[in-house]
């Protein structure tokens, strides 16, 4: 079991971090006691703030003597409280927003080596002051950190084209559970010593260590994209148009968002100067984009699969967008379709993912079981169908108390989604991670096998249980 | 300490896996208990090949049980002795090569389901047959098995493009050491249930259990390539062609191997109807390949880089391969250089990568580090360069005894070689692993904090200490 920190550790933490990384104060800590989304609460003993990977080594074997535990945060971003301390108020928050300096940018060889408080706007803006752009965005751009994106292996937007934060990791660097600094930094192609430490700590949540750095890699900056809004009777015809694109366009395709009309509806509805891009209304949406250096060959290239794919009655309309601003405009539809759910009233949320060609088949099914199970429940599913991954958000029937519906009876309906998701190979979070929200679900829900084995890695890694306690997988037994 | 299996235990095998799948005959054994290299000889109380997964999940349950151990092994043409078991003829030969159907192909979705058994050259011409292609490929296509690519997260010439095998395996399938199976054969884009298994397994060398099968990437089958033969002079220089190469010509570029002009003189000293494809003898050579759907377009766009290549002075000389046939005559350049090396005498060989930049730094540096140390050695690297990864051999001095000399000074000159190798960031194994034959060296030159990781995974997904025990980390301390 963990332990409160003593007086002394705390004295000693402070004289080590000195005022800059060391406080108490309440009003200093509320803002990252408290996830995002204000879901979880916790409180911490005090708040850390490192300002290099040595005082960060130094604080982890402070607290391993005396086994106190640590929770990781980044920008507290995170949607699932995994950077959210417990309510005990024994654990130390460590933040790592402090280390925030890009260490280096190769040019030539198409790689930064950033430090984990680097904010992701940051970033884009250093790579593109370079000609070149790191290419993983998400809404929350102005606040995650890279330490915070690579423990949670995020996704985004462009995930398509360019994978996942753990496709574009070269390298780590991280303090382990006993205060060791492991420097992984180096961006090997081949490196066959052992287990792969690096895609270990990609999607790690901060519960085996804590990432201080990592070398990225960074693209040329594309000179142009072309962007089109589309409309589709199903799903199963936007991943047939999904196929094709991806055939005959190749590298260029990057986003390709599936939307039903529902959410377009509710965007319209809700955001302000915001208008529908096709004249009638379609079931589904495609928002799809390319890019690369040449603008008119982009153009041409989608201008001519498109045209074809409405002589063969694939899609229903097409709208290419003009301009950058309508580009802008498309995009704007797409990420507001959050903020527009929120003004419809309260939604059950599930980031699931399953294999890309058996997404049409849990979209046009899991209705129905919900139905079943609770009538008049409306489902909007909507995302990143090229990575089958939708965000699949249940609204409790008309006319009832939406939030008394989802106390009574929310974990009943997620569960009817996950087992769904389970049953076709799928998982019950696809990019968000499972933090503190889908521990339980996760342990219910995950084969024994798999379980056993997050379980091993953590208890290898973390014997002592000291970081991030609670979080991901509960711990078999933690030693001493 | 594992223990050997007692009487009852083989009986129990015996009856689960029937004749096909049990064998003490020291006949049938032999070819097995030995590396292909003749380097590691072992013995084993049984060699065991089950037919399917159920009954490897049952042979581990039993095994475990009396805590014996167990050697995973595929086509055995592993290169660090990683698949032969110790001398105490206690532990257990587990041969995974009955287990060699192809499940399913899914053309659509360019996925295999592949046992572990399936030879690789097997899965090349089962994926052909439906137009796609498996990309990756090495010299011992014709025994090494999927398993066994999985396990030492295997590369070869394509990696350029397509990866090591972790780039491939969309999906795993394995019996953890406890005897349950962990079936994660979906192919998920996005999945952030925490720590990645998949990546976990691939190149873990059987020492946390044992894969049964894979869910494999496959690609379109090229329809066309084009090849040329270059003369350099220097590493440098080759390492500007491949950036200048890498800009041009885009994801068409699949080969790119750095060969001395020692290594191409040797070829055509020993290896029977060879010859030269340039004029005149150039310090240097690189292997260029381009593959596409256009032959025509290939061979114009490679053509066009060379010229202007040759005009800015940064190569000397060019052969474009004019046909199919001259494409594979210089291939049998580069893979004949083994065998020719082989007949040149002993050679102590390192497969090392570094980061790509700092690899001709590595080249022109690392012999005079040798020859300060040992007077008279020559050094031939040759391979992979756009990978980071040399094949580093060493030759004694002439006229020493070749085999004297490398048994009195082989560990000390290899010492030389990795010093410099993690100097630089790099690896001591590239692509080969670690399995017995480094794994000394390995304990002795990786970071602690490293190598404290790495036996805490072990330690974590195999407490007993059953699992290929002796190769790759030595366990700090199995349980019982």
């Amino acid at each position: 079991m963990t332990q409160p920190p003593s007086a002394d550790l705390l004295n000693h933490l402070a004289d080590l971090l000195g005022p800059k990384g060391f406080t108490r104060d309440p009003d200093d800590m509320a803002p990252w006691l408290t996830d995002w989304r204000g879901r979880y609460r916790g409180q911490a003993a005090a708040m850390l703030s490192p300002a290099n990977r040595d005082e960060v080594a130094a604080v982890v074997r402070l607290c391993a003597a005396e086994q106190v535990a640590i929770v990781p945060q980044g920008g507290n971003s995170g949607m699932v409280g995994g950077a959210t301390p417990d309510a005990t108020g024994n654990q130390l928050l460590l933040s790592l927003r402090r280390m925030n300096r890009i260490r280096d940018i190769d040019v030539a060889a198409g790689l930064a080596i950033v430090e984990a408080g680097v904010v992701l706007e940051h970033l884009h803006g250093a790579a593109l002051a370079h000609g070149l752009r790191f290419p993983l965005t998400l809404g929350g751009k102005g606040s995650a950190t890279v330490g915070g994106l690579v423990s949670t292996n995020a996704g985004g937007t462009q995930v398509l084209r360019f994978g996942t934060m753990r496709a574009l990791v070269e390298g780590v660097e991280a303090v382990l559970p006993d205060g060791e600094l492991l420097d992984a930094l180096a961006p090997l192609k081949k490196d066959n010593r052992g287990y792969d430490l690096r895609h270990l700590f990609c999607g790690a949540e901060g519960t085996i260590g804590v990432v201080t750095a990592a070398t990225l890699r960074l693209v040329p900056a594309a000179a142009a994209r072309c962007t089109a809004w589309i409309g589709l009777a199903s799903p199963d015809d936007a991943l047939r148009l999904l196929r094709r694109l991806d055939a005959a366009l190749g590298r260029t395709l990057e986003g390709f968002e599936l939307i039903p009309d529902a959410c377009l509806q509710a965007v319209l509805r809700h955001i302000p100067q915001t208008r529908a891009p096709l004249a009638a209304s379609d079931p589904w949406y495609a928002l799809v984009e390319l890019a690369g250096d040449d603008g008119d060959a982009l153009t041409e290239a989608l201008e001519s699969s498109l045209a074809k794919a409405l002589e063969d009655g694939l899609i229903r309309d097409v709208a290419i967008a003009k301009s950058e601003s309508e580009s802008e405009q498309f995009w704007r539809l797409r990420d507001s379709i959050s903020e527009a759910e929120r003004a419809e009233g309260p939604a059950l949320q599930h980031d699931v993912s399953v294999p890309v060609d058996r997404m049409p088949q849990f979209i046009a099914e899991n209705p129905a079981r919900l139905d079943a199970a609770f009538p008049g429940t409306r489902v909007l599913s909507f995302g990143h169908l090229g990575d089958g991954n939708v965000h699949h958000h249940v609204q409790p029937p008309m006319g009832v108390d939406g939030r008394a519906w989802l106390a009574a009876h929310g974990e009943d309906a997620s569960r009817i989604v996950y087992t769904h998701v389970l049953e076709l190979g799928g998982s019950i979070s696809a990019e968000h991670g499972i933090g503190q929200m889908k521990r339980d679900m996760l342990a219910e829900l995950d084969s024994p096998a798999r379980l056993a084995a997050l379980r091993a890695v953590k208890d290898g890694l973390d014997p002592l249980g000291l970081f991030n306690p609670g979080k991901l997988v509960a711990q078999k037994a933690p030693l001493a």
